[in-house]
């Protein structure tokens, strides 16, 4: 009766299926050129971040030691919230711990009676729409007319969609998808975590673009841990929304607030954006690039809304061998397989930052014209769109 | 046909049950004597923590960058997750960006087919059973009889327990529960948040001090936001355990792995401990002082195993007031109501930091015995014994 004996036989059958994962620490230098990571402004690394991180922790010290409730909340978590607020367009701003936990929040905390959920959602919506024991309608990607016959009839129903899809890459139909959720009396709950600071008016988000940002029944989430560059998370909503995560949401209240060092990176990265609004607008740039030299080896991709471009291999083991040729040409890729991305989608996921030259890109053309020599083609007819 | 009108509806119901909370984003500088947060040895303000978390930042940035199976996992994270697991005698260890995700990824990866939960367990426990989508059984509080006869029968079965509850301050029967689990064939599940730090040799937590430790059947989770100081959550286990959650755990594959920053202030919380093998005890014996304290004004406490010390109240309205009595004597403590707390169980919840002096202790016993004098007492008559 060994207990662990049915995790080893799953993991020997991970292994054979190729969906085995290593963690490869990295070291502090660059050693590979990075279209792997979400540091899509390459804040990560940048030095006014750097100091916003050591300022918080010399200021409020190296945690937040409680719950937002208790002892949690600093003066520094109210002003990044007033300035999240502020540069998305949004009413009010609650701050999370991580993006995940604030998509678990929001979609629990409101008490929906139906979500309507897209196919492609990330992860953390699908836990949402899990943890929230509502009824869940899963409906084809980006297909607003599938979304308008879900909500017919429907009472106190969400509508939840990325806004830009974390593997595709592509944006999903917002203004659309409001006039349906208006219609009947719903609210949308838009993810922002791969459109914030990238896509819009200097990174604004995809609901600012949209002109929906500040709707009453427009409900936002996010991350600080892709292009603001740090980590935590935030919900950004009219103050029934945020109030009601405050007394409710058990993600927020049940758990330890945002490191001050966080909290001040992400402050700091607000500001990198004021000062510098066309950093959005050249990682989007880049990844059209990528995108158009991929297509033009004959590699299946997308057209990219934001800043990640897929390129989809198929099977398991060659993306990961499509990987791997990447690295040896000095540029390291994510390779996405199931359940990350469904059986036989298995692809290669580049992201383009805003800081990136002229011979980085020249490396990434040579990478994937080794990629297509040396990998099998896709088999799929329909290569051109992928779907999670 | 406003969509927010329900949630207005329901805040108002809120505010007259006494259950609204409101965030007070407090100002850096020490302004209540701080009764309130989990940071029970003091070191998030340690000079040690913010030169860790500052070096951290200076050799690795502001944040992670990516999933920790893409870009997301540093040299720093793995020397974090060596020292975790040998701090607590474990064999192997994983860092996540919180503990509340640590505890949603250890019950949904690990697949049981069977949950044994304590009715006292913490809120990310019951998430992570819920999410699990395992038939769950509620066990009474600390009742092994009772999870003796939930396993009965059960194959490939979960049994997961807090090592100190969260509110109450008690210590889970671990050495009985891992007889019956061994018994069963089961696995034992032990969130240590509230034990790292505080309970048994220098701090090695619940299941070093019940040696338990290191069993292939114990698998052990863990914040680095309490007695550590900072943020970030971890899952210690055996080397297939660990293997199963880096392949399949929802909450690790698709968040952003735990900031630089945290990461160095917790691998700096360590070194203290090693340094300072003796400020766990500091904690306990203060909080066994505090309980001591409010049981001889006649206030309903319990016998506090870790850092944790409960004044049940009952009322809601009454323990907000109880909580700003003691703040009007300088002391900060926490005030949990519903649903933090059963209906009926409010409570005040003091923390024994291993760094009270004398003076903060006398004026303690002054706020708790206005509390006495100035609240209703609590009606209940088994007051010395809290559940939730
Ligand atoms: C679309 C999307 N939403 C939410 C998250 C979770 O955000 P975080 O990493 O801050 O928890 C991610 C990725 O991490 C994501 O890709
Ligand atoms: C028992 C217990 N487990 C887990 C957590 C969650 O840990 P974290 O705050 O690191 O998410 C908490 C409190 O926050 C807790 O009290």
């Amino acid at each position: 009766m060994d207990p662990l004996e049915r995790l080893t036989t799953a993991t020997r059958d991970r292994t054979a299926a190729g969906l085995r994962r290593t963690l490869r620490p990295r070291p502090p230098g660059p050693s590979l050129l990075d279209l792997a990571s979400n540091d899509y402004l390459g804040l990560s690394r940048d030095a006014r971040l750097a100091e916003g991180a050591i300022e918080a922790v010399r200021k409020w010290g190296a945690g937040s030691t409680g719950s937002r409730l208790v002892t949690g909340t600093t003066e520094l978590h109210a002003e990044l919230e007033h300035s999240l607020a502020e540069f998305t367009g949004m009413p009010s701003a609650l701050v999370f711990s991580s993006g995940y936990l604030a998509n678990l929040g929001v979609l629990t905390a409101l008490r929906p009676r139906l979500i309507v959920s897209d196919q492609g959602n990330h992860a953390s919506l699908i836990d949402g729409c899990r943890l929230s024991r509502a009824p869940v309608t899963v409906t084809p990607h980006g297909d607003v007319a599938a979304v308008d016959a879900a909500l017919a009839g429907a009472r106190d129903a969400i509508v939840v969609t990325d806004a830009v899809f974390s593997v595709d890459g592509d944006l999903a139909p917002l203004r659309e998808l409001h006039r349906v959720v208006r219609g009947h009396g719903a609210v949308l709950v838009i993810d922002e975590a791969h459109a914030l600071g990238v896509v819009g008016p200097g990174g604004r988000g995809a609901a600012y673009a949209a002109g929906i940002a500040g709707e009453p029944d427009v409900v936002l989430t996010a991350t600080l841990s892709k292009a603001l560059g740090t980590q935590g998370g935030a919900v950004l909503g009219a103050p029934e929304v945020i109030e009601t995560l405050i007394d409710t949401a058990r993600s927020f209240v049940f758990d330890t607030g945002l490191a001050p060092a966080c909290a001040g990176a992400a402050l700091a990265a607000l500001d990198v954006l004021a000062a510098e609004p066309d950093l959005p607008e050249r990682a989007r740039s880049h990844a059209v690039r990528l995108a158009g030299t991929a297509r033009e080896l004959g590699l299946a991709t997308t057209s990219p809304a934001a800043a990640v471009v897929p390129v989809i291999i198929g099977d398991p083991h060659e993306a990961v061998r499509a990987a791997d040729l990447c690295a040896d040409h000095g540029v390291r890729v994510g390779c996405f397989r199931p359940p990350s991305v469904p059986v036989g989608r298995a692809c290669l996921r580049l992201t383009a930052r805003a800081d990136l030259g002229e011979a980085d890109l020249t490396a990434v053309t040579k990478a994937l014209a080794t990629v297509k020599k040396q990998t099998r083609p896709y088999p799929a007819p329909n290569a051109g769109a992928t779907r999670r």
